[in-house]
């Protein structure tokens, strides 16, 4: 199951993961993903994962010696890796728990605390210890404002729709991406008139051309990437979605990674070499 | 000037309309859109306003007598209602004053008081009293976390670049616009394996097809569409930008306006003619 979970509470303490699994909570009891890759465990993981509360930042499963823990393999993007990196992309809530053994001021005195709904926001891999690949998330709380109550009308359809349309969703709509803008990413696209520097394409919408500033190196928590004229690509939205969820790459050369072609670059915009590097070896999926 | 003005801090009280000019707030003294489309005044305008504080819904200018008050024609998209539309476009924040001629119990007492920055997440048409067009503006209030303040780099470029480069930008990177997902719209572009309903296009990420869930009658105030298969279309990023902004809509016989072709539909996915109706006649731009 997806997001809440009928009887159970945000703050609900949970006296072992026999009973969070029992909940419904946390599908399993040994693995810090749940089944479905609908919740996560935080309880110690990696020395790279933070947990500011509202913010975490995860490390993905795989790859790590049953002895002493050690990473000695590169993780894949398999089972939970991938069932987390799909909800990433559809924007699916995550429940998370908390354990005691969680080394963070928000860890329960004891046994398991379900702390809520969180999203996954972002998604990346990098080299960890030993120069082993990890994969990472962020996840953001989520907050009540972001959830949209929608009335619910009457249903009329014929085809099978998911018992949450008979019912108000548990979720309602919930927040799933967030474009930005800032004045910087406005001169960048002013350059290209609106043009995506990666397909050519123009939106034109009866207020004005349509288009998208892309940080290339991620701004936020824990890559970031600064707000900077050679930071940012001028993208249609489909561009910008490939390209942050991993799909396309630009070489140093300028020409693209994962679709044919070259980024058109204005003499006006100078782009960091060194931001496209950073993108290729943590956002670009390998193979 | 768009966003912050120096020297001017939320809350500001200004005895009339000259001082909120030469301030620097609010170009001009008597429209309530000021020089640029840069910020609004709300004093009292049109019976159907709303302001809930952190929420406005505004009305655009234009087409009423000066004398009565009373519309007498229809709205155009020109001056200050395009201007507001393309910061609508570009998610530019849009400074708020509120003036104590406001029916509003977050009027100030007296004078005209600054309130800070909103952005329009939403913009349409409807028709007004007499059945005239009117343009009509969603402002939000910008949450100081919908900033993120990116760090700054040092920047080596050659070409002109806006002069918060150099000095950290006042507004920073804010959020322009928010993709909302849910059960229900994971359901529809299940039906269409992440098809858009419009191009056909697919996007292939590393973590699965990427599609966004497009309601018809947008959710949220006024429109309140609901969450339903119904009220849901699977679109591409770069389509949802075109149909939410007015540039495409859905003819009651599936044949698309605004570009040609038709638009895919299931056997299992019921859409509602009213809401394609009442996104032609609310969202589509007409000319």
């Amino acid at each position: 199951m997806i997001g809440e979970v009928p009887g159970v509470t945000e703050g609900d303490i949970f006296r072992d993961r026999q009973a969070l699994h029992d909940a419904g909570v946390h599908g399993g009891v040994m693995q810090g993903i749940g089944g479905g890759g609908n919740s996560i465990v935080l309880s110690g993981g990696y020395v790279d994962d933070v947990d500011e509360n509202e913010l975490i930042i995860y490390t993905g499963q795989g790859g790590r010696d049953p002895n002493s823990g050690r990473q000695i393999a590169d993780q894949e993007l398999k089972r939970g890796n991938l069932q987390l990196a799909r909800h990433y992309t559809e924007g699916n809530p995550i429940r998370v728990t908390r354990g005691h053994q969680l080394r963070s001021p928000y860890a329960p005195e004891s046994g398991y605390r379900y702390d809520g709904l969180y999203r996954i926001d972002h998604f990346w891999h990098e080299q960890g210890q030993d120069g082993l690949l990890v994969y990472r998330y962020r996840l953001i709380k989520i907050r009540p404002t972001e959830i949209v109550q929608p009335p619910t009308a009457p249903t009329s359809h014929q085809g099978a729709a998911p018992a949450g349309t008979q019912n108000p969703p548990r979720t309602g709509v919930y927040t799933v991406r967030v474009i930005r803008n800032s004045a910087v990413a406005n001169h960048v696209k002013a350059i290209y008139q609106h043009r995506c520097q990666i397909s050519g394409e123009i939106l034109e919408t009866p207020a004005g051309r349509y288009a998208e500033g892309c940080h290339i190196k991620p701004v936020g928590r824990p890559h970031d990437g600064p707000d900077t004229v050679e930071n940012l690509l001028c993208l249609s939205p489909n561009m910008h979605v490939l390209f942050d969820k991993g799909s396309i790459a630009v070489a140093d050369d300028f020409t693209l990674i994962g679709v044919p072609g070259n980024l058109e670059v204005h003499q006006d915009h100078p782009i960091s070499l060194d931001y496209l590097r950073y993108h290729r070896e943590h956002i670009y999926k390998l193979g």
